[in-house]
């Protein structure tokens, strides 16, 4: 191994590299849809619902060097986590891309139609959804766990927030039946933000198994048995 | 590796027999929410929504076996794709058993209210997205391609089911406001199940990826350009 030993951490830098890259396109691409769902363009719009295949290639070239560098390098202990940990992060970076096309796909049915509301509660999900992804994107790099962990703490602000909007938007539709198809949208996107949250709390609980060899999912189940 | 074999042998075994186990699980699972939401039972909605605990412990044990595995036995060739492979269908089950949870949440509040219409398409798509994953995860153990092929096809099916729902459903709310919150949960309930059954195409690929090592995700996408 020794004389591999050079290689092995050229490869698994590039990895790191390669996964940081995809993220930050996950990241834009979220943002993007927001900043189009809010400006109304639909030029943008489109732009964000047929731009998945970048991301698209980035998860089989990720995955294809994870793969690689476990039959090849055979790793073991933390480097062997962070290779496994890439594999699952990779999932959630590409699901985080698909939901960016879900948001643009929502977006584009609600401005064929008046707008609802302004739109301020949504923005905000955006920027939070974006910063948590940010975030545990930083803490994998830098193996940080706090950032790891102030990430998990954001994500209940989200929950309320999509909560909060469900029950804002139901009001909204009461006696205003051309409301309903527009506000439905919505609704479906907070959902599709929340979820871009969920995938950046799962980066951050694969940080902290990285760093600690501590496995902090499903916490609140198991704590509650 | 000749003095290791066996117990690697055994140990790829029992991986395979849990990651089963807990694909059935989270099977029953779906198939309860669907089937309680129609029922309006709100005992079985309530038992839905408790009762992730063993698919979430099942979900951290499975990983737990995959990264033991590649750290003692250091797997090539196609046990290293199965294990490698293990790691992500094990997300997508755990992900199914949440997305019961989520049929559940939205059934409990669907049911608090007077029916919409009659629920004839919602377990439909239920019974479709049922099917898949246990198809899916069949084509797993018996690494049968074929199978899994079957599966991908089937995933526009859902898809048109849930545009379907949709549109129904926008007309059922026109005038009658008293159905909006209702028919909201449904819209939800729909695209929780579209989700299952991409969960299930997941793990199709996966099997495909195991058995000859190419790889078809994204294949509309990379064909396009």
């Amino acid at each position: 191994m020794t004389k591999e030993a050079p290689h092995f951490a050229e490869e698994l830098e590039e990895l790191k590299k390669r996964l940081l890259f995809m993220g930050g396109l996950a990241e834009e691409r979220v943002r993007a849809a927001v900043s189009a769902l809010v400006m109304r363009d639909r030029g943008r719009i489109a732009e964000v619902m047929s731009g998945d295949a970048s991301i698209n290639r980035l998860h089989l070239e990720i995955d294809d060097r994870c793969f690689k560098i476990l039959a090849l390098y055979q790793p073991v202990a933390v480097d062997l986590r962070i290779v496994v940990s890439t594999v699952k992060i990779n999932k959630d970076l590409e699901r985080v891309g698909d939901l960016a096309v879900n948001i643009a796909e929502a977006a584009e049915r609600y401005v064929a139609h008046e707008p609802v509301k302004p739109l301020i509660d949504l923005p905000r999900m955006g920027d939070i959804a974006q910063s948590m992804l940010h975030d545990a994107l930083n803490a994998f790099v830098s193996r940080n766990v706090e950032t790891a962990e102030k990430v998990l703490a954001r994500d209940d602000l989200l929950d309320a927030l999509k909560d909060q909007i469900f029950r804002e938007l139901l009001t909204h539709l009461l006696g205003e039946p051309r409301k309903i198809e527009p506000a439905v949208q919505l609704i479906l996107i907070s959902r599709h933000l929340e979820r871009v949250g969920d995938h950046a709390t799962n980066v951050a609980e694969d940080v902290i198994f990285i760093v600690e060899g501590r496995d902090v999912r499903h916490q609140t189940v198991d704590q509650a048995r």
